[in-house]
């Protein structure tokens, strides 16, 4: 397709752990497949948090990321104590990142899973809720923290779970709260998914509490479509579906906001495997995927999407995953993605 | 055995919807393995609310808690709207009932589950959290809700879980927690549960992050054995535990306090299906098993454990449960209680 030629630069983090591994193999899929973006390397994570800057990214960064407006971020270590502020709250507060949208589909039986048919897509309200760090110790024996619902940020995470639906297609959204005892602030949120609701009379709407809610998608994750909740919710569903296909070692995360967006891996830094050569970066690839059609770059991002289904499909997988014959996977990070570079172009 | 001769008097309440029905089952059963108990009948619930009561429970009502400090409970419906109070949440708190104790056990193959082997006990803090109803609106545009965590609460139910664990002959207690974001909180009670954790050395002891934490104990069940966790995560947790078993519908529910303890089904009201003759009476009798331990009748507990297995091992199962071999249960309310009846003093 006739895409702008010139490049996009976007702003790159190597990150910790097995980072810097999955992320040389992500791009070198991009690049492969002609993407046509410049990354700028920043510095984020440990080494700047040990450095001595509790947000964990030098300004330096904060520049680049300013002016590129779109960033592939790798999993990065926080250091144990010391006052480290999460890099990912703030930069989600900072970069204004308020919707979370994570796809999390099944591929069985290439990666095995309890759950075939399951493509469900959670979108998290990713600024407000207990997120703000504002804790406090009264007294040495109670601590107290506050939780923020705001209408404005509820309206712009439900409008965004309504549009995304309406975008890709999707049948039903859910929203999960506990405004049985949270009438106040989950009732805010409930309210405005409602009211959005009645503005896509196509779509289907329903809210369940949380509790039950979690227990029925944990329990059959093929039945729900578009699910929208509050942060610490849609921290907790989010991971719970994520393993239900199989692995979360295959699930990208979309950070999106007004202005800014952030893509990245839902799993952590595995500094246990770190160096081995033998991380999964499928959940970075997948990342990297929901940046390109961001940027309009959806016929690359198909490009890449079947040269990866395909290398599943041939049984090339890494030692995370299991195929539905219980035959746990050994390709290297490397192998893997030479497989992905080498089905560039296959047909679907 | 020699139990006292003088009938326990306890409170028992019927509810609401397919309360009157299952708790009528459950009695009968206790009458018939001639447990030493005196029932005595308060009114909660729905007609209690709408006479103006708020808290759902007369003031009667509460004289005969005092006084009998046993409530076996039958689910109630909260009527819409109206400021009506959780009638759970103000009888955890006016009765100090700190502990919410839930085993979760997997009957496969007599009732479906994906995870056979599971037997999970959930221990959750019941009265601190976002459950004290300290919330306010303080724009039209913004709400807050102020989570406490205290160290006597959070003390108190760390010990009860491995106090549990130690009683109960378990090996493993998994706390859950979400202190990576909330430091002051979370921090306190992982705190507490490590400080006690040190006075348990013969019983396993770790901490996992709420959100990866829900999705292992989703995925994989089997692998967990107590788990202790704040309010709302418990709250959570409990949901997904009970429901992976293969029903809601067959698991029990403790409160404990220092001063008195009440019992019931972890299930709701169930209007939809109330006065057909068809609700499962397990989860309540389940919890009733649950009271007479805590009473010292651990003999009739068993006698009615062993009635009950081997109603369900004869396939006589109630519609809202599927055996192994995906038939639908369709044994009445009364068929099952009488089922059970006749199988007390059968061999285990
Ligand atoms: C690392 C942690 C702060 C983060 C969160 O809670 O949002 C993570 O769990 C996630 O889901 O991205
Ligand atoms: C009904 C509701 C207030 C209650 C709770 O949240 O505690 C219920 O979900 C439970 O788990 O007992």
């Amino acid at each position: 397709s006739a895409q702008a030629t010139k490049p996009v630069p976007i702003a790159v983090a190597y990150g910790d752990g097995i980072g810097p591994s999955i992320m040389e193999a992500t791009l070198r899929i991009l690049e492969a497949a002609k993407v046509p973006i410049a990354p700028e390397r920043i510095e984020i994570g440990e080494k700047v948090y040990l450095s001595g800057v509790t947000s964990g990214m030098s300004p330096d960064a904060w520049e680049v990321l300013r002016r590129t407006r779109v960033f592939l971020k790798a999993p990065i270590t926080t250091p144990q104590g010391g006052g480290y502020k999460s890099l990912n709250v703030t930069t989600r507060k900072t970069l204004g990142l308020y919707a979370n949208v994570r796809p999390c589909r099944s591929f069985h039986p290439f990666v095995q899973s309890r759950h075939p048919g399951m493509d469900v897509t959670i979108i998290r309200e990713n600024e407000e809720d207990t997120y703000g760090g504002i804790e406090h110790q009264q007294t040495p024996e109670v601590t107290q923290c506050l939780k923020l619902i705001s209408r404005p940020g509820s309206e712009r995470i439900v409008r965004y779970a309504f549009d995304y639906a309406e975008r890709a297609g999707r049948r039903r959204v859910t929203c999960m709260v506990k405004d049985n005892i949270m009438k106040i602030t989950d009732g805010l949120f409930r309210k405005c998914f409602e009211e959005e609701a009645a503005r896509h009379p196509n779509i289907e709407a329903d809210v369940m509490i949380i509790d039950i809610g979690t227990a029925r998608i944990a329990d059959m994750p093929g039945t729900f479509d578009v699910v929208v909740l509050p942060n610490l919710y849609g921290d907790i569903v989010s991971d719970v579906v994520a393993q239900l296909t199989g692995s979360v070692g295959i699930a990208g995360s979309a950070n999106i906001g007004d202005d800014f967006a952030m893509f990245e891996a839902i799993h952590g830094s595995a500094p246990d495997i770190a160096g081995k050569g033998i991380a999964n970066p499928s959940a970075l690839i997948q990342g990297s995927l929901q940046m390109l059609v961001h940027l309009g770059f959806a016929d690359h991002a198909n490009l890449i999407q079947n040269a990866w289904l395909r290398t599943l499909e041939d049984g090339i997988i890494t030692g995370d995953l299991v195929d539905s014959r219980g035959r746990r996977g050994d390709a290297t990070t490397d192998l893997f993605a030479n497989s992905v570079i080498q089905r560039l172009g296959d047909e679907p």
